[in-house]
């Protein structure tokens, strides 16, 4: 079983939109064991939109749309469902109540004209309810192949997915098991890591397929495997993963999904009865941001401080001045001083500091752009390294959080 | 003229990762007068591949091709191109060089053979020069549709296209131009804009498209047009967008790309030669982020503090044990609070503070998870404002961040 999802809308081909709703949809569809063939974004355009749903309706099963159905003039999808399928426009009734209460609940007006054509909908649809919004989805099926139009904002689009789409995929197809493991590697290369794990490689069954997925500081090794009996899949391949963890031991951080490097420290300072703050200067909330991604954080995140100009690390935190003076504001003794300061003023147990030159200009001192000194005070005393991460501002801060992880990873792992 | 643009990867159909690679390349593309026909995204299969860029070929000049020239087995796009374009590998000689180079400077080793297989390219091809990593990219032709393959690593791919493939596309295409202009509005509906815009809306010119790109608390609004002379063109739509400007002006903030809600705030900030303070409890950094993500912060932004617990608001902050009692921690008088000490401590003219409950569970208050305060402390006093954003944790920050920014935009143009 095979599905296409298409997405539309002039801002993702003009690139002002990155489009999130397609990976989202990819992934819930592997968790229910629906393969995405292919994902195809196109324009508001009634030609284009007709012709890719022709074409999907010959590569695939289900095809699911996403935007296109809002309720002003640039939205066409709708009105290409009614002339793909043939069909004609009827009044939904619980559509148009929903309407009028979503109005009323949370603007206190009557809906305009445009927003009750959105209870408008193609004849021959199953209507698919949308709590969070007015653009209700619609099933429909041509050929053997169905057709599902969503709304393109995303939170709409998710709750729709999961309340309504995914249950009558479930109900609707045969689906056999999709399973994917990834593991988290952490400072090697990955023409290193397909060279340390090649024997092992090489004798793969061929059902399972393996994949390098390289980023900044990190690979992310999946294996990939599809079949009928979802246990045999499962042991399978957690069993390939089991030999490969173990001749990455030295640089693997845990599995996707079931963990990410912050969860993971996030669980071992629950589990030691720790507490963590940040100092960030250069990295300006790039870390606190990946801390409190997660709910719970709260159990161990003390807080953090964002000491932006070079005083503010002498005034709020407490560094020395001389010691600024002698060294530089972005030198070890330093990011130790503001990691150590950050443990005392927020009583937390570890505390990351980061120093830096993002770029693209100089900053106070004479160090190079891209230096970056990171420390971590932790209870037995505090540790810190200087690193070069280039000219790109973006990547300076991506490198230096993935290594401020890594190095407090490693120290509280020592427990 | 037309392009298409096929991302190539298993992670993208599976929805490991979200496909950041296209709408970078389609927003250089159209500033250059390419117009982006269709993005497809496909898996790396040999079969499909090859039938994904013949499909292409059928559809427009020129086809863009990232992901799959890595140096692993799963990396498949460079043997597809030696197919379709039924041609055989030679060795370069300037890639080889370059690839033991790299490796000498970064890792101080000699390559790896998989490495080095990296220099092997389709004899057909000319090779465009990756100066960040080891892959090469390709530009190849066939029917008068000319293929280009460039590595799916987001910075590698970005100075590809910038250094090699635009200039490379200029040079052998006539292009017309492609003019987009962005007007930023916040806090009112899309259909209440289309309602109060309709007259204008109707009376646009033809070639002239507009569209509308709601989001959380914030609506886009972007006029479209193409042509020959880009002077006439500019005119035009600058023309319109002045028209409409003034129709919304109570809730416009700027256009897109000249400029973002955070510029606007800094560059007023700068005018002022006034400071920004940030004091985030729930919001955990996420406002940090924002404000440093432009080089040139430093000047007006002095640095923030992430006070998670809710006694380190006290502790740290300087907010008063009592106030908390009396009012919760997420009240307007705490936020109010928070703001001022802000201000004190940071020295700063301005102080934006938040606090509330982004769920999934509820805080170390009785308030209703969604429960936010928003504080701008100004130098003519502090405001307030208490917000129900609903039970998504995203949702809640991200709708506090827009909410945040707007108010401290609203304090700052009063001056």
């Amino acid at each position: 079983m095979f599905a296409e999802i298409i997405t539309i809308g002039d801002e993702i081909l003009i690139g002002q939109i990155v489009d999130t709703n397609s990976a989202h949809i990819s992934k819930e569809l592997n968790k229910i064991g629906v393969q995405v063939y292919q994902i195809t974004s196109i324009q508001d355009d009634k030609e284009h939109i007709l012709q890719a749903l022709e074409d999907a309706k010959n590569r695939v099963d289900l095809v699911l749309v996403t935007g296109g159905l809002g309720p002003t003039r640039d939205d066409i999808t709708k009105q290409c469902f009614i002339e793909f399928f043939d069909d004609d426009y009827v009044e939904n009734e619980q559509v148009l109540q929903h309407i009028k209460e979503l109005f009323l609940k949370y603007f206190n007006k009557e809906p305009l004209p445009s927003n009750l054509l959105q209870a408008q909908v193609p004849s021959k649809a199953t209507i698919l309810f949308n709590s969070y919004g007015t653009a209700p989805g619609m099933w429909m099926e041509k050929d053997d192949t169905v057709f599902v139009a969503m709304p393109g904002v995303p939170y709409e689009m998710k709750y729709l997915l999961k309340d309504s789409v995914l249950p009558k995929i479930i109900k609707n197809f045969n689906r056999p098991h999709i399973y994917h493991k990834t593991l988290l590697t952490y400072g090697m290369g990955e023409s290193d890591i397909a060279h340390r794990i090649s024997d092992w490689e090489e004798n793969l069954p061929q059902h399972i397929k393996l994949s390098y997925l390289p980023a900044l500081g990190r690979v992310r090794l999946r294996l990939s495997s599809k079949g009928a009996d979802e246990q045999k899949l499962r042991n399978e391949v957690d069993g390939q993963m089991e030999i490969v963890h173990k001749m990455l031991s030295d640089i693997a951080v845990g599995f996707e999904g079931e963990t990410s490097i912050t969860q993971k420290i996030g669980e071992l300072l629950i589990q030691q009865n720790k507490t963590l703050s940040l100092v960030e200067s250069f990295t300006g909330g790039a870390l606190a941001q990946e801390i409190t991604r997660y709910a719970g954080a709260s159990a161990f995140y003390r807080g953090g401080i964002i000491p932006y100009a070079t005083e503010l690390k002498i005034s709020i935190l407490g560094v020395s001045d001389e010691l600024i003076k002698k060294h530089s504001v972005v030198s070890l003794p330093v990011a130790e001083s503001m990691a150590e300061r950050g443990s005392k003023i927020f009583q937390s147990d570890y505390s990351i500091a980061t120093t830096g030159i993002a770029g693209p200009t100089k900053g106070d001192g004479d160090d190079e752009i891209g230096t970056v000194c990171i420390a971590i005070a932790a209870p037995n005393g505090v540790i810190s390294e200087k690193f070069l991460f280039g000219k790109v501002r973006e990547r300076v801060i991506q490198k230096s959080v993935s290594k401020a992880f890594e190095m407090l990873l490693k120290e509280i792992s020592k427990n």
